[in-house]
């Protein structure tokens, strides 16, 4: 067995190469199948990234990931062997590129369509500082869909610099890769036309393809020929390979092995969200669904198969989807955008300038919201109250439990104005009664000075834990209330509450969110008012429950504050 | 003279649309010479307009502007010459297109790279519907670099409807366009290849032109042809016009006369920067400029002339910019953004993602912050400090006049963090003493029980407007603090504070804002806090300091207020 080094892959022959593949897949494939992570496009990505470390020299050499969930071959091939069984567990390696994490990583990412941007600046960088080394970007094609990539290649005669991009085109983007681009590299697959390899070379680099990227008789030469030839100006090195590659079962579900979490879930929001908008749809007409290349995991599924004419996922497009739907509804369509909430950051802007500018009936289903745990860094969605607290025509709602998800679906498909809906990916199905704008719930009424106000299931399941602790340790029966909707709060529930110790519970960072809304609303009124959020920090990857204990929304400090504050 | 309608335009004879366009310019001529507005791009898209209505049907037809400021000929045509002599004015026409205004307007824009998308979303809206009417797109070739565009184009082969794009190609995006298709476009002017041709025909649709946009004879039958192809398959028209056209200053200076404001301006903070920046950057090699097509109005022309390799334009891709400074930063250089605050929005994912989730040493040098007058809705700058108040290692500062500005940009090129500095486009040179990073200014000490906190040279007039009226009406000396720093706030001098009524005075929305911060600070503290800031509404258009008065910043409702708690 050969050991997982970069100096290994720099004197091995082909069959060595071919032999530590297929170790560095079982690897990766066992690791995932114990701690969870993206299993199908790392597999599908292993000869690639072999090729790349022995014709490269890393780190001298940059190489830069775009979303980079394809990086485990990388991390196994630059001293992170030992720790790999540590991937995506708490205080272990990250599923993504760290820079703070080895030096071979040069860029983080987590997010697409990033990479040919990050390798111009890179590179130019380079340029300024008359260093010597040269910037690979590793992009998949679904990143090929988003416009950053385009605004990269359109500056490429701008800056002058030369980078190499590899193309790893898997015909995949979680959902399947589709759209003109797509089409367009199915047909280079073949023999492809000059007009084809134009849509590239228009922009001013060299197109080398189609190579087999999970062959090494195919790939070394191809890379070597790149390297040689990014001397002279930028290339684009078409590689094809397999997602999933090696491993029948995940070649066969690329969709279902994309990502694996090591746990069974019991329930989900996504599949209420596909159950509810069908049931809706099948009602009215003009309930149409879009999505960002994330059809399944976000539970929409069933609707696409049900409603082909009135579902369209345009790919990894987050901006593009928002502006369509903001126009779907110009005509008296009812759009149902769903999306996970790190995501949707994409298309702020959008959300202002087209839907809110416009007051038009999109409904954002935001999934992942929260903190999202083994992904880190970059797909928390812990931003989204405080990102969508201040924009004019807005309402945000925040269900209580699934069955109250249900209710807010059937609610705003009669709601004239923008809603944007916010969920964590699990959760229990529960009960609950009619939901109206801008209404909280009273969930345990008590004579107590104090009540805790709580969004989304987690904080109000934290509620009543902190609320069971308060009455055992200390004898004090605290009230709940389900503070559903962030944006109108409200004010005559709030205006009406008697007690002189207010707290709020979120699943957001502390500024900007619930927290802040409250306590603006009781600003001068004299009672006390204490947040509880995430503090301020990129959260890391880790279990949701211990970064929620560790970074603002532990139980024992929550009972603690206010036992303070309930002393005074 | 032909009266300025729709209905003239369908019967006229050439030579009377030629003599209609001439009337046509001379009107915007006058109009934007007294209220101010976009004039070399409206008028080199006269006679594209007039074709446009000549050959199509409005309203039943739909024609959606990208970014809008080239409508004004629109306007005219569609009912609206009466008013059109209140242009931008408060209560008047607006310069860009309204849904609200107009039957003739059927998407609000304003940011760019919208339109493609938003044709098709009311192109597949109607498929759905199973209505009649055609749909167009008028995108200028600046636009054409942004990556909503490619996002749009890829799904022409997702959405299978209609539409027809036309692409007003003038070389000018308010800078001159740049990049890798405008050199494509350019080529393909004279005779060009399959290959250049290629490049948006790979995506799915016909491409015809090359069509002289300024000429009757050729535009009106390219537009009948378009309209007849557009039946089968999405048409990619491509005219060429000439910004500017028919006025020979304008044509001569398209940047200079891309904008016209009605009034002289004393000082611009823009200036302040270039010649900042171009000092700093003779030290310190460094230091390098981004900008998104805006170089001049941003002020860096100078530093964009002495400093060519370390300067970059990279056209209308804002996200693309924050990332390529990403980049640059993990290479040891030290990038400066440039952009106005509402377009900054266009980068929110990757402040987030790129900038300050790699903790890098990025300027964000923030223009036009604040509310910006007589573009209106989609053009105020009055949510940035709420985006950014939550964002992880991001620092915001706020100075109080040109001097300050200075002395800030001084100290960001030591400072090894992502950096904001928000300011307005007009201002006061004014004197300025050392910045430290999250220290506030005291700018006048009294004894009285009221201080108040204000943000930015406008607040900061408001401030001691409102101080001298207090004095004089009700014999109240408050003090005046300079809240130069959002984020980190001054706590050390906020803790200090003795007075028992805190106001703020921010120029941004009051949700989120500085209003925001300083009351978390105060919570539980006994003290009464007091923001101001404007309502959430998207402001129309006016001038700025009647925006102030009207939507939440005038003096008399905020001494009124402060009034109304200091007798309590």
């Amino acid at each position: 067995m050969m050991e997982f080094t970069d100096e290994a892959v720099k004197s091995a022959s082909i069959q060595q190469l071919e032999s530590l593949s297929e170790e560095l897949r079982r690897e990766i494939y066992e690791t995932v199948s114990v701690c969870g992570g993206h299993l199908s496009s790392n597999l599908g990505a292993v000869e690639l990234t072999v090729a790349l470390h022995r014709v490269f020299d890393f780190p001298k050499d940059k190489l830069v990931f775009d979303v980079g969930h394809q990086c485990y071959t990388h991390k196994l091939l630059s001293g992170r062997a030992e720790k790999f069984h540590t991937l995506r567990r708490e205080g272990g390696l990250s599923g993504f590129p760290k820079r703070n994490e080895s030096d071979f990583d040069c860029y983080d990412t987590g997010h697409a369509g990033t990479a040919i941007s990050a390798c111009l600046g890179i590179a130019k960088a380079r340029d300024l500082k008359r260093e010597d080394f040269r910037v690979i970007a590793l992009v998949g094609d679904g990143s090929f869909q988003n416009g950053l990539i385009y605004e990269a290649l359109n500056s490429l005669k701008i800056l002058h610099t030369k980078v190499l991009i590899v193309l790893n085109d898997n015909g995949m983007s979680i959902s399947p890769t589709v759209g003109g681009l797509h089409e367009a590299l199915e047909r280079m697959k073949g023999e492809h036309s000059a007009e084809d390899v134009a849509l590239f070379e228009r922009f001013g680099l060299r197109y080398i393809g189609c190579v087999n990227g999970n062959s090494f008789e195919e790939l070394l030469p191809a890379l070597e020929r790149a390297k040689e030839a990014m001397e002279e100006e930028t290339v684009l090195l078409h590689v094809v390979t397999q997602k999933g590659h090696g491993y029948p079962f995940s070649e066969l579900a690329p969709m279902e092995t994309h990502g694996l979490s090591p746990k069974a879930v019991t329930k989900e929001y996504s599949s209420a969200l596909g159950e509810e908008l069908s049931r809706l749809a099948e009602r009215d007409e003009t309930i149409v669904a879009v999505s960002a290349a994330m059809t399944d995991s976000l539970g929409l599924r069933g609707f696409f198969e049900k409603f082909p004419d009135r579902a369209f996922d345009v790919g990894i497009c987050e901006e593009h989807a928002s502006v369509l739907c903001a126009a779907l509804a110009t005509q008296g369509l009812k759009p149902y955008y769903a999306i996970y909430s790190t995501f949707l950051q994409r298309a702020f802007d959008e959300i202002i300038h087209d839907v809110c500018g416009q007051d038009l009936p999109v409904t954002f289903c935001i999934d992942r919201a929260g903190a999202t745990g083994a992904d880190g860094e970059t797909h928390q969605g812990v931003f989204d109250l405080s990102y969508l607290s201040f924009i004019p025509n807005l309402t945000v709602a925040i269900p209580k439990n699934i069955a109250e998800f249900r209710k807010m679906l059937a609610l705003s498909a009669e709601y004239p104005h923008p809603l944007a809906i916010r969920y964590p990916r699990e959760g229990t199905e529960g009960e609950a009664d009619e939901v109206e704008i801008g209404k909280f719930e009273i969930l345990h009424s008590t004579l107590s000075d104090i009540v805790l106000f709580a969004a989304g299931e987690r904080c109000i399941r934290l509620a009543f834990s902190v609320r069971e602790t308060l009455l055992e340790r200390f004898g004090l029966d605290v009230s709940v209330v389900n503070a559903r909707f962030l944006k109108p709060l409200d004010g005559e529930l709030l205006a009406s509450r008697r007690e002189v110790l207010v707290v709020t519970l979120e699943d957001n960072v502390k500024v900007g969110g619930l927290g802040t809304a409250v306590s603006e609303f009781y600003r001068n009124s004299g009672k006390t008012v204490l947040t509880f959020g995430y503090d301020e920090i990129f959260l890391p990857h880790g279990e949701v429950a211990s970064l929620m204990e560790k970074y603002g929304l532990g139980k024992d400090k929550i009972v603690g504050e206010i036992v303070k504050y309930a002393r005074r």
